[in-house]
């Protein structure tokens, strides 16, 4: 239930709601609008009438969203979140690029790539230190050195850092690290490891699954949201299909669905959504012209030789134009692409 | 096998050729190009030693081409095709609009809407007569009285006209009127339409099926290029998948890997793709971003009436914002949409 | 709509209420049961009343079926189809199995062939002589050539005949020969081609495409009913999806979901619903085992050398050995595999 | 690669043999067969040559795996895996059917549940006790309460207990209570769970995930196997595909898929692979026609007021039918359901 509270109600009114939401078996969520304060009601509250809710002091209207995702939806915050991670912001006319390795591989690869995708205009930086591989027997990432680099990285050039958690047993480590916990899409639905990251307030990207619907996306940003991290940017990166000539298909419908449903920023990852670095920059160029709040890239300055990703990533020159074509359709949107924060160094 | 000719070869030394193709029991296809003549030999000629012509006068090169398409290569035809069909120009810089109402329900509907999408910017109309629908108790469409319209409204706006072909047996009457055949996605693989459709000389819209691949649709293609005609435009127009929020998935990735792969023009139908009027221009705008020769769009001038693909169909003003879109974003790319040809009366 | 007769209901009674139908300017289809003669309303007649025709002299019950198919939909006949032709029968307890090779390809292959199926104990004879190949450089079957053959293999066996029609246009000659029309995956929904196929009387195999849902592929029945042709059996020959370990997969649901949803016998073809040899067996026993009215097997006796489908097709003794079991899984569920007819010469 | 040891070879030779893997820097993984012992050695062996083994005494021969997954490979195994848990043997002959409801509920649930399931004929009790549920306001399961209902259940009847771990944090308290850990669909790439399982000796029922391919099943297996655990099951539980008539499709090809590529016992779950009480006991049937090595099925006394799953639930009573079906098929195949152990009580 999402219950609007007066322009002017008191914070003694809003706290008899939040009382009274409580005392449904309920738990309230509390954004605070520019003229609104907006509570949220969430659990098994089937049985709870909004009219309860209507007829307190300062409330103007309390009324059930209808979706099964509640927090989530753009119905809780019309006009889009806004937020800001070690300096670099998400939403409304800022466009983020995230870039970086697949892999952190050694500290003069991410230090290299992370100089270079700094200048050719990226406003974050990404690279696995826990690799979720398919065998094995395959490079499973540098684990915690990998995170130092990362942070030596950020340190050198300013840009915030990007890493995806694969356990909940890894949490404290990579919360001490990263600016912005990623969930990879085999995790989309390890709803322990959502819950746990609902009770930090690390910034999130929810990478959606290969074969997740767009709702299935939602419930899961729910999981964090219910949790109370609102910091949540969703990913699209391709889903399966019967489709081969690439990797995965990018559902680019996503987008707009996505930003009707949501207030949530959402991102889309043209490395894995197509799988080939020749087709990343024109599926960035889509995302953009689509209404994205921003694209994850792989980059790497040698994508021969690299230890995971090498065929669907950028060489930092092909980024840079990547770069540059990006900004001229954000401009055209009358958007722009977020700088990058300054380096502390 | 595609044979090049040395850019002074002679008449004399082409017809060789051909005739050596011929003997060996293949069928030549000639593509005339600025420097040089290239002859493509199809058929089932896997036995066929590309170094019998090699030593043929006039002959520079002569090579397999290991993909089963062909004709539709773009190893045959590096510099993309270009052709236009009765005024309206398509492929190289030139990006078209094609839009009208999903079904030709009236002459005012047809004439009314003609004249709005050439005001709004569309470089051709489109309409359907013939309509392959699920039930063999909706609306079939209106046969040779709606083609009757449709040309009265070329007649009027000067704008092209498009209309989809379903049998065999509508191909004399639709040649007759149409300027674009249109094949749509249930009779892609319906070869005999398709060789048909090959020995005339009218301009095809060929959509992908539902579940056809990349490598499907350029199969389809070959069909019709094998018969004769070159003169198609592909069009992606949304794939099945596991995805309920939208109608069919937009699949973007296929048109980089089409422009890859092929010289022939390559639109996207959002309309299709989508399902869902809201998403059409989003998704438009990507399309262009992605690479695309243009898009083929539903307009209708009262959707909520629409007697088919209402809830797909833009309203008239929203289209002219639309194309607005498109046109800045092909500036961006260094393209510009065709503009329409004028009207004969 | 549905209406079912008194079983007392006169000659003139039933004439009644067909004339009340048309004059509704629906079609009326009528089904004599042991007991009840029902008859179906079709057409756009959303606004007819079920009550104008309960009031009728000898009318039982008049209601609306709520699916979008209406004759195809098990109300109309629950206790099932059940049909012959030219000596084979499918439905109720009989289970059918027709085998043969993808394509005829000479006379002393489809003899032979036919001749080992027969003794092994198949009730039917299928072969292709117009093929619907994705490559227009690939073999496309013997035309009427292999008609005269299959004929031939009829004559010799007493088998009845199944060959797959492709065109419109190719229909007179069809039903000249065949026993069977089948129509492919890829025409499912080639409207213009059921709706011929519907003004004949020659029994039909109708495969679902293959990315066609269960329901789409009773409205292309529907189409073929609509026109008086009951004659019908549906078969699931695998559908498209992300799974590259066999050529398509088998929808194993879509046997019990279409046994629920309609009276029409359903089949399973598990030669290209697994295109592999190996596994035609084991998905042949689940398609008796999950309750299929029969099975279509691709045989050859030397699949090494087919011009088509050769990976997918057993050798006669697998094809015997698939028999004993089938018809051992039949009898656990109280059927049998319906005998051969005997042979005429 | 794969290390197979001669009939006669010595302790001494084996451990010789181990000692060299070792040394080239992999891991040992010893099968002890009837005739042969067979040894893997895996990990990122690339480069290692099987000469440099075979030269060794006591080796018969030494091959590489040319699949991804080693010791999953039925070339490691041909004759398959058998293994027993708590008085139940699966592989082989034996067929195994475990039932039980989505959730236990409650105590006098999860009691009347088992003894009606072991009175049908089942051979373990299934139970959920936390639960991945879409919703984070859903019911989430009884945790350990749940296990303890489930621990009294197998006193009374006998039945070895079978119940799903979501989270690595699970794993001490579940291996503490269940005969078998369930991995769920959502986590088959959960990594770093499949490898802290690997480390327990506790049996293993794999789910594939819901859009995974077999080969990533078995690869996921493989992260298992590589800890040392080789006593998994796998199941097919239904892919997600564009057919909406039933909740998943069951993929039955990959039934004689995964039988072919590995020695692991494979389970089919009806239940979750349709979505619908009516589809279960057909395609329970099709699991052991197309070869399956047992069923896992959902069983529920009131399906009508479960708190998960109840649609796809069974009554008892439709249980036992089951079983006495899915018996007559094994029958038939020369195979018998396996009985439950003896209550201990």
């Amino acid at each position: 239930m999402m219950i609007v509270m007066k322009p002017d109600a008191t914070r003694e009114q809003t706290a008899a709601v939040i009382a009274k939401i409580e005392a449904s078996g309920l738990a309230a969520h509390i954004i605070e609008g520019v003229e609104h304060t907006v509570i949220g009601a969430v659990g098994d509250g089937n049985g709870v009438n909004p009219e309860v809710f209507e007829v307190l002091e300062g409330v103007e209207s309390a009324r059930r969203i209808s979706e099964p995702y509640k927090l989530a939806s753009r119905q809780f915050n019309p006009k889009g979140s806004v937020f800001s991670f070690n300096g670099a912001t998400v939403g409304g006319n800022e466009i983020i690029v995230i870039a970086g390795p697949c892999s952190v591989e050694s500290k003069s690869q991410i230090l290299e790539t992370a100089h270079a995708v700094r200048e050719a205009g990226a406003t974050a930086l990404r690279g696995g230190v826990f690799k979720p591989r398919t065998s094995p027997y395959s490079f499973q990432g540098l684990g915690e050195e990998g995170l130092e680099y990362m942070a030596e990285a950020r340190e050198q050039t300013g840009l915030p850092i990007v890493s995806e958690i694969m356990s909940q047993v890894q949490l404290d480590l990579m919360v001490k690290y990263v600016d912005v916990l990623q969930v990879g899409a085999r995790n989309m639905q390890n709803f322990n490891l959502l819950r746990a990251i609902g009770e930090t307030s690390t910034t999130v990207l929810l990478k959606r699954g290969l074969s997740a619907t767009v709702e299935e996306l939602l419930m899961s940003a729910e999981y964090i949201l219910a949790g109370g991290n609102k910091r949540i940017m969703l990913c699209e990166r391709g889903i399966r299909t019967f489709e081969t000539s690439t990797r995965n298909t990018t559902d680019i419908n996503a987008i707009p669905v996505l930003k009707g449903l949501t207030h949530l920023p959402v991102l889309l990852d043209p490395s894995h959504s197509t799988g080939e670095a020749d087709y990343v920059t024109p599926v960035a160029r889509a995302a953009i012209a689509a209404g994205a709040d921003g694209v994850i890239v792989e980059v790497h300055p040698d994508p021969a030789h690299a230890r995971s990703d090498g065929k669907q990533s950028l060489k930092p020159e092909a980024f840079a134009q990547m770069v540059r074509q990006v900004k001229a359709i954000a401009e055209v949107l009358g958007r722009r692409v977020a700088p990058a924060p300054t380096a502390r160094s």
